[in-house]
């Protein structure tokens, strides 16, 4: 919507990138990829950020559940399109984490997408936040 | 996530609700709703409310499309279930509005997510945002 | 794509009937119901037929799977519509159970999609068959 | 579900090949791909394979439609895994095409679906089968 949305200069380099392998069934009837299913691009990108770490990050005993999510539209994704999500920390708690992330065309000119996620560690038992599990707390840098 | 998390008595009495139909493929395979899902739900409410105004809100000319969400995840929604979505009007501009929602359990005991979703109407040749439709102005309350 | 292509009179009487609450997210960039999502309506109609039964049919040591499916495309499904998924049994073996299905429109007038869907009850375990649960078995009418 | 479902050496060659970028969300709540995700990747794949042909094969005039599926599902999926989906052609007639399918992992040791899409090709504003487009009736080799 805005008149300048290319990625600012300024933004903090990213920790983690994908690219996506758009789908055509990404579109809804509007000929755009749905606002919801930018939600699968996130989660997908986190999990094989997660899943990078090489460490365990959600067990029989702990996981982590998304407790809200902010994101902005800026442009339609059409298709096809070259989509990388990027993803950086802004936040470290004691359970959880604000996920930032960017989601763009690989040639950099396009920002489609900014936000946060943020996710907190529970007890799989308890339903209640427990601490960070070390790898991810090493991976988001605190 | 909250030990009261009750709908609190003050809410705003809604202008629509939505009894959903859940369905099993809405799980993950943590086995809960999956968050990216919550949006096609809201989504469908949005819809349904426009389409019982009897007047068009989306045509070859004009159209709706989400510019930012805001979503609170306060409890997983387990399958079965019995959701209903509420939506009401935060906000109206010249061009957007501001729809607040919250997804209940029926028996009213449970909220599982409250926030908010901005539409705005654009000019689908242009995409360029336009007035809100009379139709529309008239059912957020303008 | 028949040019008569009503429910037949003779067709079995239906062991299960599903409104659906069709979503306007199960539409592709074609503007009409996407052909996956027709398994996503089979499956939520064979899980709400199971439940109502009132007997376990999967548990943590066995599941149905699915082995095959035939589907055949007879009218796109529009949105908004009033759609009602039918099941029926065509053949019942020792883990393994035939169940043939109708979409139509709650009008009868219009048959969208019919065919039909193997499941194969396997333990969990081993991965491998095993005798059909006694409620189902009863329940396909075996 | 077979004792050896390695694909055999006798299947014909495929005349397309997709890598699939499998998606977390792929999964259901059983913690494999969903049986009707599998349509979802053959659409990709057909949409790939005919956009890769370069010229066109849907227009505001004309459109393929599914008319019916038959899959087979050999082994379930897990998450992650390397997937790549196959096509290939079984049969071509005036109006449509039989697109023959093997959804297999990229180490060609497991295959976990087979069978067949058929697609009809429609003049969109009679909805009525018209003869494939000459770039479709190339690609497939007829």
């Amino acid at each position: 919507m805005s008149s300048d949305n290319a990625p600012s200069a300024g933004s903090p380099k990213p920790l983690f990138r994908m690219p996506l392998q758009l789908r055509w069934s990404d579109l809804d009837a509007f000929n755009h990829v749905n606002n919801a299913r930018y939600l699968t691009f996130l989660e997908e990108a986190r999990i094989r950020w997660f899943d990078s770490i090489g460490e365990e990050w959600v067990t029989d005993e702990f996981a982590p559940v998304v407790v809200s999510v902010q994101l902005n539209y800026r442009q339609p994704i059409p298709y096809p399109a070259d989509v990388v999500v990027e993803l950086g920390v802004e936040r470290v708690g004691t359970s959880s984490t604000t996920i930032a992330h960017r989601i763009v065309n690989a040639d950099g000119r396009t920002l489609y997408n900014d936000g946060n996620v943020v996710a907190v560690w529970i007890d799989r038992k308890t339903g209640r936040p427990r601490p960070l599990p070390d790898s991810i707390r090493s991976a988001v840098g605190a």
